[in-house]
């Protein structure tokens, strides 16, 4: 059984390798791979959006398991979601939510409160080893979901923030930076219906605010056509708008991280400037 | 059979994955995970302290496979240590004798000379690959131990040096920095108990003293209960007193890293300044 | 069948991830191990050396996974090579060329065009996850090669440029860095035995010469014969020359990277200035 494993544990520290001795202490015949364990600390909503974008590529009846719990240790639950096709862990903080619903929904939820199913811990702080990971062993060893804790109903699980974007006069579409990706490229919260939508066409240019910039973009099809230091605007391999330049990074450019604020004006039309930000 | 691998070798070099690919050509059905290999280069305390936190959570008859070797291709030797539940693979110069001793002490340690076990090798500066490799894809496909070189006496394996807390006058109780984790969590080689006996309670406040800084701290359950901005002590998941700050690096708050001192003050008692430091 | 995986998507994003998740599915029994994934972006020529380094040590009927392709999403194909004891899948860019030539040169080339064998894109962006990963997990999976696409002619595989020394008056030897590991050592395109013909025996000074620096270094066996601050001379662990400093980075000494000039004079010769850089 495949386990994917995301988490802001960095390599640096041997967190998790451990995690993954004790998955494979289980359940020895169990794979498991690393989703990106280099996400900022604490960030909740970038490991739910990276959950986002990699759920759709795991295999039947894996396991998704997601340590990002800035709460470890409080009253924060820790949970067993069950989707159509798989099984998802993690603290319930709005880290599995996204990805959750993009699987269909929670099926089945559990509180991971069984303590027969942990490890004995000197203090309340690596709840990936001493909780997450053994559930996760257990589960790919062949342990019912139910054993694991005490049932919930799926409508209390923590929702994810989403944030979605917003139509304003003159064809402005705002919305945000969901992800600067390591070469650079901002992959927007826009899709490419609501900006041909507002009269922008693939070919065409498009007008890029962020805070710091003003920027024209053309909408090309894929990173290469962008010429040297040209701004460039493409969807991206998971659908959605993406800004990028060649060969560097268009985030450096325009000043912008995940979360930033941005907005597209279709070049051609005219915005009423108190109405887009 | 399980392989852990920890290593300074880095991962932007291809150094750990020709490891891998030399130990699975030897044992295609071994499983190998990473402890971590961005440990900072040559440090050999470091990587001890490592192997000590992470052994005690490995399946039985796992292979603990370390590489820091900063004499490699001197006369140093490279040694297999077998303990209970398990074996241990590197350069004698320290690394392994710590978490050894974790394990219930060497029972039989081989030094690798026999080359029948080896890597032809252009140079003699890639043992990881050409000799220790080797050793874990032999070893994991059931070569026995004795066929892999010399057997020598336990007692000569180069100890590591771990440094112990000392008490002082007015309850201060010295010691160091063990290990600065990616969160900036710091861990101290002294324990809850120490600290009691010293005086200090959870819920009280301790003083602490690094080299540049003086701060009061108090000892909290779990690293959720630090308010902003406040420095907590507590518990950490080895057992041991870890210094943290709210979401934020206690290790930059007081100018401290991996071997710096640190002694701690439970407040409410009262120090001879000419006896702690 | 162990998989070898290399590529400039970095660790930091999940790329790396759902790439091995879709090989996974579609061969679960396969084995990915990384030889690194982070290369420069785009740095096709340091992804072909490493490719070089590390091929000699793959398994026999492993399949080499490599992605840098700073041209995704135009015509630049997409292939596998087959060569003795393997495959290798990746862009025809270069990267593949110079490891399929040490492999014992292209046996059978297929471009990637069966659309069967490829994931639907949202956008062409993402070769990696899409058509490569595949393309692995099908092979690995028992797909007979030829069924992925279409047969070319090996001739007509993109060649990689690798660099060659040139020999000049006085015994001098220029060439260039081809790759500076995690340690800063600095390997040379230059073998011994070219240095060895210039009149330079192990245990002599050798004159290196950078564009910022002119260095003497003295030729050892092994890192560790290296005193505090000297720079050495010596045949690193792929038969190459190497420049090193104790437990410093000799690249920064000499103020170089990858692909920067270097010629070598042993010392007690003379050159001409005007024949050597």
């Amino acid at each position: 059984m495949l386990i994917a494993f995301a988490s802001d544990y960095g390599l640096v520290d041997e967190f998790v390798g451990v995690c993954k001795a004790v998955i494979l202490g289980l359940a020895p015949n169990a794979v498991v791979i690393d989703l990106g364990h280099d996400l900022p600390p604490h960030d909740v909503r970038a490991g739910a959006l990276l959950l986002v974008r990699a759920v759709q590529y795991l295999p039947e009846d894996s396991i998704l398991l997601a340590v990002i719990d800035p709460g470890v240790g409080t009253d924060r639950r820790l949970v067993a979601v069950e989707v159509e096709g798989g099984m998802m862990l993690g603290p319930d903080n709005g880290l599995l939510a996204p990805a959750a619903a993009m699987a269909g929904g929670a099926r089945t939820v559990v509180v991971l409160d069984n303590p027969d199913y942990q490890l004995p811990a000197p203090g309340p702080t690596f709840a990936g080893r001493d909780v997450l990971a053994p559930a996760a062993g257990h589960l790919a060893a062949g342990t019912p979901l139910l054993e694991l804790g005490t049932q919930v109903d799926p409508i209390t699980l923590v929702p994810g923030l989403v944030s979605l974007p917003e139509k304003h006069g003159g064809g402005a579409v705002s919305g945000e930076v969901w992800w600067v990706d390591r070469f650079g490229n901002c992959q927007l919260n826009i899709d490419p219906d609501e900006l041909a939508a507002s009269g922008a066409r693939p070919g065409a240019y498009v007008e890029v605010r962020s805070t710091r910039e003003i920027r024209s973009a053309r909408w090309v099809h894929t990173y290469a056509h962008a010429k040297p230091s040209e701004l460039v605007l493409l969807v991206d391999s998971y659908g959605l708008l993406s800004l990028a330049l060649h060969r560097e990074s268009a985030a450096a450019l325009l000043g912008v991280r995940a979360a930033s604020p941005i907005t597209l004006v279709p070049e051609g039309t005219s915005t009423d400037s108190t109405d887009a930000p």
